[in-house]
């Protein structure tokens, strides 16, 4: 690519043509190269069975094109019409609590439903029929953030068929799943049920095998709309990743299946977290892309939204999260959406341009962003420099988001962004990877509570220490096995070998608990009883029941070096770990050839003076060998 | 009338006919001269479908009669039998989540069914055939509490025809809803359900107009009703209005065709809350009553509820919440019930004679207030003075309960709440007033968080102001329209002219933040991005990001004045803006012709004097020119 | 009996046939003694309907046979397999919402359902037949902690068959329920429902009326197994009692129709508390009862489940936890499980062979505490020696379950720990008793917060004052009659002539409220405005609206003396008023004949030196007269 692409949903539909041609002018004035059109628009355009109505379509794309603005064009299937759940009652939602859920918000429909999938890939191919050549066309943009299961009966008997695929026989079933515990021995695959709402606790391994089966699923759903894309297009197609804790999508399986990774990110923290879940949220995008460009497809231009109240973003900040995520490998910066909606759900989503108009702060702040992002264009196919890993496994998180775990307090993605702030906050920038990946080019790779891990990807990991790796392995690690049964012998299961230690007892501390290190530093959420076999002691527990016990152990390992950390270590604690010191401002490296470019975005108030020579790309001055930062400042810094 | 109103509802039912005597008895030595009689008597009075038993009320009428006990005599139509619900299963209420209810308790019919409304005019049609001419009759009671909603297929059916009538056209609807937002667009009346549990996010318009329809169809159902009793009684026909947010009720609306307004007021704070939503409760039934008398129908003898709690009233407290309710302007005291019940779902209801008996202080000072009430009846239908009013709009409420709004802390009733609490303070009394009512009496009118606004309405303010008026609007006014959509160009929409600013972002407050005013005073909830395009500024944030920002601004309209309060002020700053002082007891007047009555009530623990003249009725002793009020005393003062 | 048992829940169907031959040397070498197999082995023993798959167990119990380990055979029939539901979806269980639960856990039957019934009958006919004579057989394990409700049709049709049981006519019915209150009167049975989802509060007796009846359903499916066992074998039958407010099983009446009464007891809090629970479970499991040796069928080794995440046993403090269960008239101490599950929704239960297998400290424990249970054999048939009461009643529990009392604060549970705390932390052994039982053997009988009691309870009651007991009565007692309807004419109703009191208002303090008393004590949760009429005041009230009034009184009454007590008092108020003293260990004696038994079980981390002489059974050393006890020690020590 030799252009970051500027831009985001623009939902035409919602109002009148003259308001198109100030879409248009307004666009050229802001620098925008690149709208996604008809995310939301099936009845736009399809108002009542098989009547299609293209017309207001063709005029939007045709204004687009000679402003010059290209388009990703969306195929609707994110909500269908009303119509269409009259028609096909069985594919509305279906709750675990049996609730059919009504139409009159979105993703009112149910992925199993061979209804909605033959209407979903009829809406696609009647858009690529008529759109596929059209000039403004860039990329096909599929659905819009899969990731809503259902439990109604159509949805059962694909699970049924997804099972049967996957273990071959009720035996297998049986045996993944402890069925012979509570006596849930399945005889018959008929008598298999999602996990609906039951008497008392659930099966786990039939809780994880159930997102596995929804992603899987939602896969297959949106590559129909792919494959009937690609027969009239040559154009990229992807899909938007949208990520938490309610989407059952392997995204890292997912990324090989669409031409450019594209996710929206939203932030739920208002205060430095929300850089700090920016920079999280783009290094697993490129993670996703396999270190190549991806693509923020939504971010909101004007506010945070914490789930209780929008926080305006200060003068500077959308420009500062969106240069964020360009030094983290996106292609560009896209918003939902384009023009700020009258009324509806979203009423008060922030917007390009804003209720009060294109006479505003963020208008304003667009048309300077947009005014800057082209001086930056040279990097857009450089890669993002990393020597650090942080292990992410999408079926860990589902594994342990049971009901059954010795703690409440245990939590995946915290365990993991905890390790990925001790980094973001020294200013270190790490890539994410699944744990049977090829770690040989970092020097460092850490693993937060790596609960579930396949014999393979231990062995793998053992075979990177082996080579000369640096392995940090968290608590509560290598516990279960693809089917979520415990390793027997004594935890952490798939690393005792390894790592050298023995646990016989988990010790999970209060919400508030917290145990002394000797070291001074301190744990927090859980704590374990570790035998030290044939590791060294780093550091012990001091005072409680674990008294001089083993904290944190280190054995070497061939070439490398093998650390394992028994409880969720505070701030200072991992800094000395990984040898960490503070980073007043955030820098990520990208590279190509022998060029380096630097990216500094200064979230604090005061100036910061950085050592770096280069030219400066966004004012183009020379720069000496020391910058001046100021206090909401950005640079880019391009390096010979 | 000329006198007042005392006594309660009265459940016979509940008691073997040797109690009615012993109630006869001891109503007379209270004073009781009207009792509700039938609420909730289906089932003793049609045991099974068809077979009517009346002997029971029929001797209860006459002993009443003979004790000279007037009686407001009530449909029973607000719990139906349990053999209705086996008849008519359909007529059992849903639940947005699809959940059909079970009998057991009480409301629990859809009042779309039309075997209900058929069942419920019939009942009414019997009563009244039977009881039309007792002579101990002075009132209709039709139902009680209207308020229950019903998301069934029958409702839903109904909703489309209220739909059809108000929009018109299907293309009216669409617009109204936005539904081009999220692909809602509707092509078929059919398909449009009420907002029953969906995927995600409501369509807040839909949600809206759930609440108009409902508060509409069962002000149909009361009017079949009342039409019923017009036909054989010329006596009045009222219904007892509940005020909660799950009340889908235009009270304002439904006031004229209720012959007096009545309302069951129930306080949910124990503390010096109770005193102040008791003047909240009983000034909103004054407006809707339009200035006239009302009546007071239900209220707790002994206890306040908090919800986890009941709060025993301290003595004397029943006598002075009583009193404030007739000061503003009840036709008298009424409560609910007289005898406390055995047993049943509110066992432990207060009651005029509790479980301990008539032996007891709550009957002692039942019988105290019961003898006191007549000395007052001079003043039932005198007017209440006020020349403040403070604009309510139950739209605007329901407009403001949706999930879509910028913070989830903006909450319409508390801002209306906080202005009346102001003046309450101040010993000011207010009206309420629908924002296109006649303001012209009011030099001052206050405008909390009216989110949602007609143009006409807000012309309407503008000319008050135009002729002199002052007028407060608050923060978060004049977004939307009635179909809550927001007016574009900037907030405060509607009000931008006529108050000269303009809002391009909101700025909402956590939970506990507070901003700070130039003028000492402090913001909560909520500030705003203040311009002030034509206005003086008042006061202006301090510190934060809006730091030197208007945060209260006035503008001079014609003979009037405009202010515009962008924050949730606090009480110094609100008694400063509207010229208040405190005042050490409640107080409030009222006239007719040359004769006030000054109320006064002592809800505190200290004597106070009060510079006052003329003839205080309970103790007919003439007052010189200071009244000495003890702790806890009430007076009321006729000044010729 | 003259040994102790030991062991617990043994799941072979979870391992392969290997593993139990380790599982036979493991239990020989941990001494156990009993096992319970077969709890969830439906799923196992007949895995498609009507094939029977007894092989496996065949083994089992002949392995274990040679291995001296004595078999507690269950009958599955808490988890029917899920061909079962296939069969028989009618019966899967409904919520009070409607919501018709899915297999996938346990307990997901619905025991009024026919078929689970017939289905029941039928598989522990085919137990017993073949093993019925099997060497290895001790004792019969019926079912597992029935406890199950069900709100489906079945249910329904069975409820009123037991409502026409009860009461007879409607009349007395409609009586019972006060259904003259809102509207409630049934006219025909049919009519007649489960506190099914509802519009508003719910009809408390009928509330009550429903825990009643799923007692004694439950008790019927439990005998009809029983019956099957008992025509082929003359074992002992048991099922194990679990206790919760969820589960609405009268135990105490239960405990009539088992052979042996046994419990199952997991401690919900993780400090100190744990070992109260301990003895309240115990005392409570003893008065079931009758004071005859019981048995604690499960109990967790190595964890605490505080519902949020598994706190470790300290050690020895799974042996002190067993013997406080010996001390208090156990027959043994048994767990769940055996072996810790790979899978399955309990994988983290801890268990006596953990999954860090038997080279652990827990099974280390659980041999140290094998080896020493024999030398206490000879207790088994001991007494437990206690001369003070306190009355439970689950009645009264279910009545104040309900959502219509006065506070929500108000707690039947609580209110009763609270009182077995005061002598628990005195080292006072205390039994419960039934409200009607023979109390003449206690000098001091406590009665917490009895709120529903009967006219010949209360009647007992004062008897056993009469006869010169001493009888201390709490707040909120006596107000309801089984009907649970109010007793009029001043509370405590049932208790007023007794205690000589009379209280007209309640006065529910909040949450963190407080009320002073004149001793210098203090009161939480309620208050009440008590008049003293025959009775001397002991305390009274400081400050607030009951400044002055009675808090506790006295009445002597014949030969003893009643005491009401009209707050929840603080631990010094309560140890002043029942005379108690602090103790440094648990002390409970045990008696048979001349012999007494005193078990010391030290909580503490301190020495603590008991004067004391005789023999310890443990160390088998003589006791001269006073016995050193380490910190977390025990000893039984045999006084002639």
């Amino acid at each position: 690519m030799t252009r970051l692409w500027y831009g985001g949903d623009y939902n035409p539909e919602q109002w009148d043509p003259q308001v198109w041609k100030e879409d248009a002018d307004l666009m050229r004035q802001a620098g925008v190269n690149l709208v996604t059109v008809g995310v939301f628009s099936w009845s736009s355009l399809e108002p009542s069975p098989g009547e299609y109505r293209f017309g207001w379509l063709d005029q939007v794309l045709d204004l687009l094109h000679a402003a010059g603005v290209s388009v990703d064009l969306a195929t609707p299937t994110a909500s269908p019409p009303p119509w269409f759940s009259r028609l096909h009652p069985e594919a509305l939602p279906v709750t675990a609590d049996g609730v059919r859920l009504t139409h009159g918000s979105r993703d009112t429909y149910c992925a199993c439903a061979p209804a909605y999938r033959s209407a979903a890939t009829g809406i696609a191919r009647a858009l690529v029929d008529r759109y596929g050549d059209h000039p403004s066309l860039a990329m096909w943009h599929v659905h819009n953030e899969y990731g809503t299961v259902c439990y109604c009966p159509l949805a059962a008997e694909r699970f049924r068929e997804w099972l049967r695929e996957r273990y071959g026989s009720l035996d297998r079933l049986n045996a993944a799943w402890t069925t012979a515990f509570w006596s849930q021995g399945y005889s018959g695959w008929q008598d298999v049920q999602p996990p609906r709402r039951t008497q008392y606790l659930v099966n786990p391994t039939q809780f994880l095998d159930y997102r596995r089966f929804w992603s899987d699923e939602l896969l297959a759903a949106y590559l129909e709309q792919k494959a009937v894309i690609r027969e009239r297009s040559s154009l990229p197609v992807t899909t938007n990743f949208v990520f938490g804790g309610w989407v059952p999508v392997n995204h890292a399986r997912w990324a090989a299946e669409v031409d450019v990774v594209a996710i929206d990110h939203y932030p739920t923290r208002t205060d430095a977290g929300a850089e700090e879940q920016t920079a999280f949220g783009a290094d697993l995008a490129r993670s996703w892309a396999g270190g190549r460009p991806w693509l923020l497809m939504e971010q909101a231009a004007g506010t945070l939204d914490d789930g209780k109240r929008l926080h305006t973003k200060e003068p500077g900040r959308m420009a500062r999260h969106s240069l964020s995520h360009i030094a983290r490998g996106s292609a560009g910066a896209l918003f939902f959406q384009w023009r700020a909606s009258r009324g509806g759900s979203e009423v008060y989503h922030s917007a390009l341009v804003p209720h009060a108009g294109p006479s505003s702060r963020i208008f304003r702040e667009v048309v300077a962003l947009g005014s800057l992002l082209p001086s930056l264009a040279e990097v857009a196919d450089a890669e993002v420099v990393a020597d650090v890993a942080v292990l992410w496994d999408v079926e860990c998180w589902w594994a342990m988001q049971g009901t059954h775990l010795p703690s409440s307090s245990l939590d995946y993605l915290s365990a993991v962004q905890d390790a990925h702030r001790h980094f973001w906050r020294a200013g270190v920038t790490v890539d994410f990877a699944e744990p049977s990946a090829d770690l040989s080019s970092y020097r460092l790779v850490v693993v937060p509570s790596l609960y579930l891990i396949s014999d393979e990807a231990a062995a793998s990991l053992a075979a990177y220490v082996e080579r000369g790796g640096q392995l940090v392995v968290g608590y509560f690690s290598g516990i279960v096995d693809p089917d979520a049964r415990v390793r027997l012998g004594g935890y952490p299961g798939a690393f005792t070998a390894l790592l050298g230690v023995r646990v016989e007892e988990f010790h999970p501390l209060t919400e508030d608990g917290e145990v002394q290190l000797s070291s001074g530093g301190r744990g927090r959420v859980w704590s374990e009883d570790v035998e030290a076999v044939s590791a060294e002691v780093v550091d012990r527990y001091v005072g409680g029941v674990l008294d001089g016990k083993p904290a944190i152990t280190r054995r070497r390992v061939g070439a490398g070096i093998a650390w394992y950390v028994s409880t969720s270590v505070d701030v200072d604690t991992a800094a000395g770990l990984f040898g960490l010191t503070g980073s007043a401002v955030e820098t990520v490296r990208r590279r190509s050839g022998d060029t380096t470019w630097t990216f500094l975005v200064n979230h604090g108030a005061s100036e910061v003076v950085v050592p770096i020579a280069g030219v400066e790309l966004i004012s183009g001055s020379a720069v000496d060998g020391s910058l001046a930062l100021a206090g909401g400042g950005v640079a880019v810094v391009r390096s010979p």
